[in-house]
């Protein structure tokens, strides 16, 4: 059945545009088994990250929109990563305009000791990982601008093994040629191996208006990171300004049936009770996590997803070293 | 004699090069009287004053050098103040190159609702401020950097009441005419007036070895910020990469004979308190303070200047409250 994959993501920065002393700019981090993928880098990430789970060598960044807030902290990321020698190569994905945002920051982030795959991504295009794949869809800001949804591969159905037993089956080598899909001793992988099963989903929108889009895609994910820049009593300038209230985004996860709705892009007029109450008012499953707060996601059949607060704005209890420090 | 003003250092991001769970990049906060100066501006220092003193509007930002460390900031900080809807015009000013590099991140700050003044210093050059000036100077790193004095107008000299009463000038008017330089009642200002007093000096380093120009420019000054970015144990690697021991940090405090010296632009390696004790060998009166430390300059008659510790991370006592916030 293969090695079950942890799954969680942390939150690295929730405020929205400002930063606040309890809230940094934009960044969340998933991981999932050995990958490590940043959604947005705001100013002030690489230290949020040292804060928190250490500065772990991202494999893949991926930017929503190019507003200053979102981006700002991807030279200073750069820059700190050859300070430390890194090696491994990075893939940065984004919006059309991308390689335009690189080709300014050239001059400031300079020669990397590391390969820059930079790939732009259209709404729709999927970027493949080993059990998993990032698809990025469209969302409604005042600019271009996408959302990002993690999508495991599905799973293989599940291995009656008593009822392959019954059958004649002999446990050992026997059992693995079934699940390969051959047949054995006459009985046939489906007659013991149950539907695939679907992997889990987590979904970040960046910044946004409450869209179609996003309800669709996130349609019984595991867990929905959806911006509530305002809280309700700000509706219009949340209209006018292209993103969401905590209530229209508890809305939205009511009707995808998500199983739990997380709120970032936190204004600092707000310290969070009064979003996550409001959003709860339309869908109960809403959380406002603070920064270095974690989700984890088990396999649907283990448990559902839990959120994991941080002790103290320190470093939850996975927290992963810190490379040697560079000079 | 005029009111006196309250002069102090804010030591709003004190690591080098990397940043730390306990210290973020450089940015130093001079305030003097109502007047802000900022001394560098690394990434997260927006963050670093809302932390700590408050989004205050600083009326002058000067960058040392352009290395990543000390400037990623500037953007931010920039956007945050037009969300803010600043309309106060900020002085920005910087070595040759300074220009260039506005004109690199233009496309990235985008439009600011108040003037940016920016001025090229070289060497030797001084902003005229009211009440003191501010004096760029040459240091010695791997590229074109300048250090700062922020040197306080003269004062005028004491005057001898007592003496002037004896002499015949009766107190009040009288008295004021003879500070302003009049001879009354057959009394010259001379008789009764001191010569003039120096102001206060705070000199800034940025990123150098240790030098004679900064030995020079901080004879006697009443706080030296210098950088000390390793311990003498790497002394060579000090050398190679253009920084300073807190050990030679200390031998030129001395020699220089000032009052305090402060030192920052940590490397990640260290906590502060070896590079203290290592200063303190050769010169006694050396601190390496936290982040939102602060050290109070008295006028000289009025006592030494002092560390003041921020309390565990928080503002210190004399914060000054945010602006409204932006949305």
């Amino acid at each position: 059945m293969g090695r079950v994959m942890d799954l969680d993501v942390v939150f690295i920065g929730t405020a929205g545009s400002v930063p606040t002393p309890r809230r940094g700019l934009p960044a969340t981090l998933l991981r999932r088994g050995g990958d490590r993928v940043l959604v947005d880098c705001g100013e002030g990430t690489q230290r949020q990250l040292i804060r928190s789970v250490g500065l772990v060598e991202i494999d893949a960044l991926l930017i929503t929109h190019f507003h200053a807030d979102h981006v700002l902290g991807l030279p200073g990321l750069l820059k700190t990563y050859a300070l430390g020698a890194r090696e491994r190569p990075l893939a940065l994905h984004g919006p059309r305009g991308l390689e335009r945002l690189l080709g300014v920051l050239a001059p400031v982030i300079g020669r990397l000791p590391f390969e820059l795959h930079v790939s732009e991504l259209d709404a729709g295009e999927q970027v493949e990982r080993d059990g998993y794949r990032l698809a990025a869809f469209e969302v409604e800001h005042r600019t271009r601008a996408l959302g990002y949804a993690l999508i495991e591969n599905e799973r293989p159905g599940r291995f009656d093994e008593r009822l392959a037993r019954e059958l004649g089956v002999t446990p050992g080598p026997e059992f693995g040629r079934l699940q390969r899909g051959e047949t054995v001793a006459g009985v046939r992988p489906e007659q013991v191996i149950g539907a695939p099963r679907p992997g889990r989903t987590v979904v970040l929108t960046g910044d946004t208006s409450p869209c179609a889009m996003t309800s669709a895609v996130a349609h019984r994910a595991d867990l929905l990171v959806h911006e509530a820049t305002f809280a309700d009593d700000a509706a219009n300038r949340a209209r006018e300004t292209g993103h969401s209230t905590a209530l229209a985004a508890g809305e939205l996860a009511a009707a995808a049936e998500v199983k739990l709705l997380a709120l970032t892009h936190v204004s600092s007029r707000y310290a969070g009770g009064e979003l996550r109450d409001e959003a709860r008012g339309a869908f109960a499953a809403s959380i406002v996590p603070h920064d270095f707060d974690r989700v984890e996601i088990p396999l649907p059949e283990r448990g559902e997803p839990e959120h994991v607060r941080a002790r103290d704005g320190r470093p939850s209890p996975t927290a992963e070293p810190s490379p040697a420090s560079p000079g």
